[in-house]
């Protein structure tokens, strides 16, 4: 058989194989499939933060027409939660699903690409990563660690938290003991807080005994799985130390770099798809669960005095300033922050605040 | 030479084939590359919306490993802008880039998946869309056209308009002349004003002149563009007539549906990441051009009356329940819209309005 013939037979069988494939078969075919690991930093189930990272999983594994497969695993299933971190820098595992503020730790210019007091919320935080040079400082500040980072989700702004007893003037922060972590607790500790750090399992009970007077979480949704309108004189609004915090995903550098390009976009667009899906679902879900927590479960809706804000301020801008001025990273990355909140902070007014306004007389916070 | 041994050699010259492909040269072989038009409705050029466009080709291609390529033609290189819709309805061309209401006159009930007077934001059509039943319908609206729609983009909040006329009661819009299309041109309507629909081209001349009092545009990057600021004394704010605009594209149904399975996925990824990186875009460059008319050209920010928005507000009640009640789909989309607003509204207030109020005094109106 001459090389000729060879070809043109390979070909006709080709097509033959072609003719015979139904239209929406994979229309490609890997050399290998690719199997990573992702572990997270959340419970199993956990609506958005887990079922996200579920999610995202299987988007990509569609993507690649099964050629890039993902097993998830939760938070404790394989590494603790907060192991993930080291798990995907050391290449223990090649991704995680978590929230940049879990490694202040390790690099304290994280947290800026989570939450900020007082900072960007959803949009503004979409804006800097896409749009300003967040996402840019975020791999510059993941990059010592060997890990590439990539916004995955947003909670939307967050509730001010649970109340057993009121928040009239500042001082009413004295001896208040509030289950809080991160920058938020370290400005409730400015105050005259006592900062709880309570493990999700037992925040319930201990604001049922006493054991706390206060607890913030995420937002109506979550915040109404966790029972905490059972327990709880008044709902506290806005949440100023968490307002858009992000959701991320991180993959380990040389893995990553290893994936043929059209596996790292899908990876990339994935986790665009899984930003829009979050923040989406969010907000939808906690409509849904604030309607019913204030018009069935009667809930009682309070929002913090604007005198309490301006002096939480005053001490979320001495805590940043406090934090940058240790770590050149950090230091870095909230100029950059500042200016850009700046930026968009005259248009958010004429614009968001404007709409919201518009609005605000339809939609009464009592039942 | 027997059937096994041709598949054996077959196999085998695959195999020093892939050896000696690069880490990351594309991973897959097509077996033919798939070629699509897409169509849009913007000008050769025009920020976000056809730059959009052509980022989105390139971002199939290159997430397909250069499989699946988009040619795209600006407004009336190919057909007329608002030739768009028939040209992929017929199969003329596989794709379009445009915003629903250009399709008001052939689906009345399209409107609603753009923007809507006193309707939802950003946050809330993304919502609707993703967390409610919006794109489910936005299908079924679309689906008798042959036609399949994805949200790729969205405005933000647009801006009231730019006046030469001070609006200081609703009595102000008699006899006003303003460029201003769509339901928000109905409105003005009911409100005593002559809507004129001038060209994008014509409007700074007809400005300049006095044959029109006022125009909208877009917000603060494109409204810097058209230099409206030479030649109009007021700016007003909010755009209550587009409070988050959706751009979309939206594909001819037997080429969507005949792609592989992963050629259709990664349009919708892509739709996805042009969603965020477009409104991320506008949030950011209006922000800056916004600081730039304030505070470089000296541009006066009015803030339409609440009173003359109360009024607005009435007559767009109207208009909707005019539109809706003419057209059974028109119908069904504005229930299920006003029940989702209803679900998200008083999220909202607790939410990003209460953030924007938290952050109002640091951002001033004057130069």
């Amino acid at each position: 058989m001459k090389r000729r013939d060879f070809l043109k037979k390979a070909g006709a069988g080709a097509a033959v194989a072609a003719a015979a494939t139904a239209v929406n078969a994979p229309f490609v075919h890997a050399k290998k499939t690719i199997k990573w690991k992702m572990v997270t930093t959340w419970p199993p189930k956990l609506p958005y933060l887990q079922t996200g990272a579920v999610r995202l999983a299987k988007r990509v594994e569609q993507l690649s027409g099964g050629r890039f497969k993902i097993r998830v695993y939760a938070g404790g299933e394989l590494v603790p939660p907060f192991g993930s971190f080291d798990a995907v820098s050391k290449g223990t595992v090649e991704a995680a699903s978590g929230a940049a503020y879990y490694w202040a730790g390790k690099a304290p210019a994280a947290q800026w690409f989570a939450a900020v007091p007082f900072g960007l919320n959803a949009d503004g935080m979409a804006a800097w990563f896409w749009g300003g040079d967040g996402l840019k400082l975020w791999e510059e500040t993941y990059a010592p660690f060997n890990l590439i980072p990539r916004p995955a989700g947003n909670t939307g702004v967050q509730m001010g938290g649970w109340f057993n007893k009121k928040i009239d003037t500042i001082d009413d922060y004295k001896g208040l003991k509030m289950r809080i972590p991160g920058l938020g607790g370290k400005v409730v500790a400015k105050a005259g807080g006592t900062v709880v750090l309570t493990p999700g399992g037992e925040i319930f009970t201990n604001l049922e005994r006493g054991v706390i007077d206060a607890t913030e979480w995420v937002g109506p949704l979550h915040d109404k799985i966790m029972g905490f309108y059972k327990v709880a004189k008044y709902y506290y609004y806005p949440g100023w130390h968490e307002p858009g915090t992000v959701l991320e995903n991180f993959f380990n550098k040389q893995a990553y770099e290893a994936l043929p390009k059209e596996f790292q976009l899908m990876l990339d667009m994935a986790c665009y798809e899984s930003y829009n899906w979050m923040l989406s679902g969010f907000n939808a879900d906690n409509g849904a669960a604030l309607q019913d927590l204030i018009f069935k479960h009667k809930v009682k809706m309070v929002r913090f005095p604007e005198k309490v804000l301006a002096k939480l301020r005053v001490f979320a801008d001495e805590v940043l300033e406090e934090v940058a001025s240790k770590d050149a990273q950090a230091k870095k990355v909230n100029a950059n922050y500042k200016k850009f909140q700046k930026q968009v902070g005259t248009w958010g007014q004429v614009s968001e605040k404007a709409y919201y306004d518009l609005i605000a007389k339809q939609y009464p916070l009592k039942g």
